[in-house]
């Protein structure tokens, strides 16, 4: 598919947010931002890492930021994403799938903001210091550092996120949060029954709080067979009819260029010798097939399309495509 | 010693900077910067600390910041010290004394300029990575890596300190650094020899680069016997006559509240199962006395008390107590 002009146009008017990625970023993939009028985009900077090596990861996205400085800028705040639309750039937010970078250590939260990471989810799969993962057979809620946590969270102006999260961890993390928690990439479990999707009580909760959830088009979520235009707009009404149009956003989980070896690292970090699937299966166990209408990031005007295609009005597309995850990151990345 | 009442106000007029302490900062403390009017202050945030270690003690520095909230801001500007001044509070500038917290990796340096980071000595006593320390019989001079620390921290704002550097050393890295270089504690050797003190060929270079050398208290680096007000003003003098009004402050290397075990870590660290002395000696292996006249951060009066009655003018001693470094901090600490 290919929209049209007109759809084009006004698609480049769009606040499009990409409120996750796990790419590996070289120019070509930046550029395809460019093409899709991708605003701002929301980079995974780690996800087994402790925090010498997530430093590290902050550290290669600084020298990717000067290096491309005419394609990408950083976003410390909802404005800068605003700025980069108007520079026609991209803002790059950077954001932690785990808390593993903060180790321990309270104090790692202020510093990893201050570096300029402004989301970071809880758990990733498995339980951490923080909390139970969503492919933990049992999880004990937020822990006693996981309190601390949310509540540090908060006070700096990073973003929580219960996409990969324990459904417990994920409740009791909205219920301790005094600001929206978010859910970069994940679907609802009641359009498809999948660990890694969320329960309807964790979206409304979730919308209940003011957070926003990201559709996300990675196949293994969205169902078996192919995932066609009609099945992800399904998908994405499903979603407004649950939590309400100012709770949906877009986060694709696209991984533009990512080898195999990254997908296992990503399932497997260090923590098995066993083989372990994430949401693929033994049978499916490299990186899915991506829909031939979202390859790249420069798909993004057929999602636009789309969503006007079965009945949004533009108004609610541009909340969809976009200006919901604004309004996050305008309010969520400031101090309180 | 005690200012009298008309130079006790002329004094609370002015900017007044100590380019290095290396205090066990809790509140009392804290007030004495305070009670002497101390508008500013650079703090030792590592000494021989890796980059974990050092983000640490920088989220430390964070805790203590939030806790004094009505005595201490942080610095990330120069302006954010003349803020500081008509709130009545002193801004905090986190100095490295070493730049062990880099470790061997070139983005460290923008990672801890993000998080506040302002001032990094090159070596710290020994080699290092970057460069040769003071008390090494050979100095090779700046190293590649050294090359592209000095560049990199021209390039995001970040000071370069040659005090506890070796001759050569710190020679190539104010002939490299575009920008000015300081010493923010070291006294002259043409005043007392000492391998932890400059000589003029250095303190020449630099303050021809547009730096400043901090005079020193601690005694160990002004001479045998007693610092009296009168040699402290005679170092001054020499100091001025060496390199000018305009490239002279103050750097007291005060090491308030800090038990001996502290001295023995920061002269030997884990690098030695021998003593290591320092700018001390077998038989002088404790703290220092500090004189009378300067026992505290409240004592800063004192020195302006002083250098008013050796002869500087008021323009003069508003230079040497704080001007000085503040035009440092206002242009040194912004990006290239």
């Amino acid at each position: 598919m290919r929209a049209s002009i007109e759809v084009e146009q006004f698609h480049q008017t769009l606040i499009v947010v990409d409120a996750q990625q796990v790419s590996h970023w070289d120019r070509e993939v930046l550029e395809e931002l460019r093409a899709g009028s991708c605003t701002s985009v929301n980079v995974t900077c780690a996800i087994w890492e402790d925090a010498r090596a997530a430093l590290e990861n902050v550290c290669a996205w600084y020298r990717l930021l000067r290096a491309h400085s005419d394609l990408i800028v950083l976003a410390r705040s909802g404005s800068d994403v605003v700025s980069a639309k108007a520079a026609g750039k991209a803002a790059v937010v950077l954001g932690f799938q785990n808390t593993s970078p903060i180790e321990d250590d309270l104090g790692l939260v202020e510093a990893f903001y201050q570096l300029g990471v402004r989301v970071m989810q809880l758990t990733y799969n498995n339980q951490n210091l923080v909390g139970g993962g969503c492919y933990e057979p049992n999880d004990g809620g937020l822990s006693r550092f996981g309190q601390h946590v949310v509540r540090e969270m908060n006070r700096v102006g990073m973003v929580i996120d219960v996409s990969h999260t324990g459904e417990r961890t994920a409740l009791e993390a909205i219920d301790a949060s005094t600001r929206p928690v978010v859910a970069t990439h994940a679907n609802p479990r009641s359009f498809y029954e999948h660990p890694r999707n969320l329960s309807d009580v964790v979206l409304r909760a979730l919308a209940a709080n003011g957070g926003v959830v990201g559709v996300c088009v990675y196949p293994f979520l969205v169902g078996p067979g192919d995932v066609t235009v009609s099945r992800f707009c399904e998908l994405v009404k499903r979603t407004v009819e649950l939590v309400g149009i100012d709770h949906v956003g877009i986060g694709t989980d696209l991984a533009r260029k990512q080898p195999d070896e990254r997908l296992r690292w990503m399932r497997m970090g260090r923590w098995t010798h066993d083989a372990d699937h994430g949401a693929g299966s033994p049978v499916n166990d490299s990186w899915p097939e991506w829909p031939s209408w979202f390859r790249t990031a420069a798909d993004f005007p057929n999602i636009t399309a789309a969503l006007l295609d079965s009945g949004f009005s533009r108004t609610e597309a541009a909340a969809i495509v976009g200006r919901n995850w604004l309004r996050v990151f305008e309010h969520g990345f400031e101090a309180e």
